[in-house]
């Protein structure tokens, strides 16, 4: 089976960085060698970085996707009958309180409609009538591109007691992350997101607290595969736990080394260009966001509302047809939204110019690459 | 970080077959798209001959290493205060007394001391005694190198109304898997096993019969990752349930179909050839089996009881500085045996040529690589 080179515009997977293609024909190593502890520690301090984590925070790669992150965080850090209270504002927060509940927490939720962010004062409510454990938010609800108020939902959880678990699959490696500031104590996103690594590994992080509240468990962490005490005696312990993917570590190492390099502060401006000039590109052809404020839109996801009469499936068929792939709407919003992926290597701006002047051909209109080439000038 | 080449002669990763290394680089499809449902749908096909399985067999790649594989079986298979019964002669026998165990079951064991095999027997003994609703036993002990006589434990259990797990991570791929005559409920291994691919996907085989008794679970399977109903979401009906690693799938994919194509028995005849020549190069040596019964002894890892006077870790570190890595003993062993991988591509005359050369060198003996080549004639 041959694979045509197809340019991926979706909310992940992103194109891979060529660094982490490279790093991945190194795989002749297990994963008990030195070589691979000493790379091991080495993404342990890019982490550290990536997510601005302060001393006493443990971090290490699950092996598995972005959802084993999600999953491991409610595992690991509530027992059954604990009060945990979870935003749901899309797909990804209702995956959450479904885990939750399947771990055999007592689940609460804060609520918004799709396309709108999740209220810091709700939490604030929620919290001032209960026993809450854990609070879960996630930072960029990928299904409607809404960038929720992480720091005043980090400020209402703050000394409440609970623990704060954020979702960073589509934010952390694209802007600087401040989870030391927010107070958040536990963070994961996916090596295929931000970072442009192939899909596999969930880079996570955890605080010397939520170590501390895992410590005192009453009842052992039902998932054994990503129990965080099996994780520290291979991450830190240098002991058998379970076979890890070497590959897609140096894969990921290659990646998150390229991502601080480049630094994350200049990453937020080169997402936040091309989505900028997309938006001009777009706009005339009757697509508009589907979040009005521009202060609530995700950054990294640009979700567009269709233009009236535009055929979604047809459309986005006929473009995957020119090897571009881009995605439509998760649920509510199937048929009515685009999601482009504005994240790692796929905030480029070439790759950009290459789908508008593709959809031009499609919807047989001219102007929206122009239009491109004006707001990003020499970029494009 | 560049990484020489090395020889992995673990009980795995194994050395990566150079299909499945060539397969990494065709990683720019996402997990929705439809070349990869192709594919998917292939390593399914290509699956259900690995194991033998029969009609109604769900096949599919969990998205994680074989010990997901091993805890997927108890989070969906066994509901909390369901009696599961399992053989105990070493490591991956107690891994999963521990899984079940978190996952709420009331755990039974049937145990032999570490190089012992279980008892057919005894399963039937202890079947008799309770309402035992799930059976799992390690086909190859890996930590050991016991061979349990699965066909006769099999029989044991049919009729009881148990279902029967099956961990075949160092089996399946290097020997024919009879799924559907042993009556198997489900079976998994790891890619990096026999197989040769690349960490980082478990290939998974659900019968019928266990799919029916999940789908008949009174609460919910608590580990979301891996529920099978999400799984057949994705792999039958084609619908997101989360991101999978499509670079693994493609790599595995060509991994396993060089296995089906060489042939499950000639890979058999293989492995047993080189292990027949290591153990001729080595008993001169004072090396001896550490399962004495060779009907008893996995024909995929061969463990060594140690020469009187040598000094573990220190032939390991020297044989590593030449670029060559064994396994040493795990738990009560460790010291005490090494345990070679004869699987998948780490089953070749040429690179155990090489580690006994380089062990000759390291000892200061001489013979080994000779009488290797003896008992392998023209293959070394």
């Amino acid at each position: 089976m041959t694979v045509r080179p197809h340019l991926l515009l979706t909310p992940g997977p992103t194109p891979l960085h060529p660094a982490a293609r490279e790093a991945l024909g190194g795989e002749s190593l297990g994963h008990m060698d030195p070589e691979v502890f000493a790379l091991n520690g080495e993404i342990q301090a890019d982490l550290r970085t990536l997510y601005g984590a302060p001393d006493g925070t443990f971090t290490a790669l699950l092996a598995g996707t972005g959802s084993l992150g999600m999953e491991a965080g409610f595992a690991n850090l509530a027992e059954p009958g604990d009060e945990v209270l979870i935003g749901v504002n899309g797909s990804f927060g209702a995956r959450m309180a479904e885990m939750a509940a399947r771990h055999g927490a007592h689940v609460r939720t804060v609520t918004a409609a799709p396309g709108e962010p999740l209220s810091p004062a709700a939490f604030a409510d929620a919290l001032a009538g209960g026993d809450v454990r854990l609070v879960a938010v996630v930072h960029g609800e990928t299904s409607t591109g809404v960038l929720n108020p992480l720091p005043e939902i980090a400020e209402a959880v703050r000394g409440s007691g609970a623990l704060l678990s954020v979702d960073a699959v589509t934010t952390a490696g694209m802007q600087p992350f401040d989870m030391a500031g927010l107070g958040a104590d536990y963070v994961y996103t996916g090596s295929q997101k931000c970072l442009s690594a192939p899909p596999g590994v969930a880079p996570i992080a955890v605080s010397g607290r939520a170590l501390a509240r895992h410590a005192a468990r009453r009842t052992p962490t039902a998932l054994w595969y990503a129990d965080f005490a099996g994780l520290r005696d291979y991450w830190e312990g240098h002991s058998y736990h379970h076979t890890v993917p070497v590959g897609l570590h140096f894969a990921l190492h290659a990646a998150l080394r390229a991502a601080l390099d480049e630094g994350l502060p200049q990453r937020q401006v080169r997402a936040a260009e091309v989505g900028r000039g997309v938006l001009a590109a777009l706009e005339p052809l009757g697509f508009s966001p589907f979040v009005p404020d521009p202060a609530q839109r995700l950054p990294t996801v640009l979700a567009l509302r269709l233009p009236p009469g535009l055929d979604d499936a047809a459309t986005r068929a006929a473009l995957r047809a020119r090897s571009v792939s881009v995605a439509g709407g998760m649920g509510p919003t199937a048929g009515q939204i685009w999601r482009l992926g504005l994240m790692g290597e796929g905030a480029r701006p070439a790759l950009y110019h290459r789908f508008l002047t593709e959809l031009e051909a499609v919807l047989g209109v001219r102007g929206a690459a122009s239009r491109f080439e004006q707001v990003l000038g020499t970029h494009a």
